[in-house]
């Protein structure tokens, strides 16, 4: 299957990023020919600064290899580097009626507010349809927020193939696994936006700082504490422990006698362990820029190929090749 | 100077088309710097029908070389060969207030009307901005219609440059004389939405027919005519006639004693005669459709020359490069 996914460089990455959407796209290059860029179009609705949307696209490109995608095996590349998106997408825009992007929720959710908003911002579903169509992709694994763009993005390549004949292929949502809970320093989901995040590349002394920070809940150390799976610091520990590691961490919460500072070190230890293979590969990356600017050159050429195709078609189709 | 203008292909090429506009804009090629485009991606936005929209695409290209542009002179090129122009329409879409492309009046007129617009339609200022700004045009001539739209690409360069440093020139709005008042067939302005247009080259039988027809009053033959300014089949021959004409056609009206038919084989003669050498050159051109791509695709390869650099000064400027 073709298997698209895009990740936007508007910071680094952290680990709700990694546990809820990253790891899952990776483990998808397994199996499917996979498409992986790096949506700067879509970042610049918010970060207005190049240095740093320069600086985080090429970040994005480091923490994906370093954490295993495997460009032999998948194509990664820069939403910017190629140009056919864009002109797929404004085809697509004289197609979509405003109203199907007013009722988008990023949109609607900022307005709601009564927030001045971007055109960018509202049209951004027609963009990532486009990136979608481009590659004929089948599957695109998105977070629950997603799924109403994927359905934008199927009923404007429904709507053209039904008015111009048969050119794109109508992808179908893959819901990421929800599986594990990625709370952040605070206890609410991590997040950017809450300023609660530990970052998957953070150097080990900060890391190691911020977990050691973390608040915890001011029962006696001897107290038994058997609902530890409601336990932040527990919760953390998971993401990274092995089953064993788990078992025993479980009956050290519900025997008692520990301090939570003994929780935390085990989880810094556990993410330092869990990454550290990741890490060394990135230091590597990281002094060879060229190399990966070799490779998202690469990539984009591959991509260039299939979108060049598919924008053909497109633009036969309604009369403007 | 840089002058830039556009016209859509939605249709053939009327009198009115011609003498309110395309006579302008092939005079500016002297002197200048002119780039001439047709713009098949905003004609996309009504002509949903691909076959015409190609047909029409030639066809502007044939009556626009046929009229006088000198392809030695002036760079003309079809608007969707130049892909730099939808990637920089996507740079601006992400810095532009929504509120700003709901005061513009296409959009505005058809939603004031209850009627459902497209996202193209909203977003086809935007579109004209990076069609402007790819090439560092300075000048634009334009009707008074179009004046709004020129303002917003003012604004949105004006606001990129502030942002992201010197990227963009500021084109001037240079606004059309509306010198000749062309009448349509029944006397309100020539327009393809009223049904009433002469096309420039429409086959001769047919056009002698159309103004055989156009209605007049019902006067006497007899009767001095001082008001020949206010007649519709009097402005009409002023587009055509030389002052001689002009002059001896004045006298008749004010002596009387003539039928509205004689104006008429006056008129159809005048035209004939002002679109002999035109129509002769477009023969000649319609027999060489493989002569007349090779002007296109010259035309775009130095369009897109242009529009190469300046999208690479925007795209390092807000970080995407």
């Amino acid at each position: 299957m073709k298997v698209l996914s895009g990740i936007q460089p508007t910071g680094r990455f952290h680990w709700g990023n990694y546990f809820g959407a990253i790891q899952q796209y990776i483990d998808l290059q397994h199996g499917n020919e996979a498409y992986y860029f790096i949506a700067n179009l879509h970042a610049l609705n918010t970060v207005r600064d190049p240095k740093a949307l320069s600086g985080y696209t090429l970040d994005a490109a480091l923490d994906l290899l370093a954490l295993g995608l495997d460009p032999s095996k998948a194509i990664l590349f820069v939403q910017s580097d190629v140009p056919e998106v864009s002109e797929l997408c404004w085809l697509l825009m004289t197609g979509t009626p405003m109203s199907m992007l007013a009722n988008c929720h990023a949109y609607k959710a900022k307005k709601e507010k009564g927030l001045p908003a971007d055109v960018g911002l509202f049209t951004y579903p027609v963009l990532m349809a486009a990136d979608i169509l481009a590659y004929d992709a089948e599957i695109v694994p998105v977070g629950e927020d997603q799924i109403q763009h994927i359905e934008v993005c199927r009923d404007l390549a429904g709507s053209f193939n039904h008015h111009f004949g048969e050119v794109f292929v109508l992808p179908k949502a893959r819901v990421l696994q929800a599986t594990a809970k990625v709370p952040g320093l605070d206890g609410e989901k991590m997040s950017k936006s809450y300023n609660n995040t530990i970052e998957v590349f953070e150097p080990i002394g900060p890391a190691r700082k911020k977990i050691m920070r973390i608040p915890t809940d001011s029962r006696p150390m001897e107290e038994p504490k058997p609902d530890y799976e409601g336990d932040n610091l527990y919760q953390l520990f998971s993401l990274f422990a092995t089953e064993a590691q788990k078992a025993e961490m479980a009956a050290m919460y519900q025997k008692g006698g520990f301090g939570y500072g003994t929780v935390k070190k085990a989880l810094a230890d556990a993410a330092e362990t869990y990454f550290a293979a990741a890490r060394e590969r990135r230091e590597k990356l990281a002094a060879d820029p060229a190399g990966v600017k070799e490779i998202l050159r690469d990539g984009a050429a591959r991509a260039r190929k299939k979108a060049g195709e598919v924008l053909s078609r497109a633009k036969k189709a309604c009369g403007v090749a």
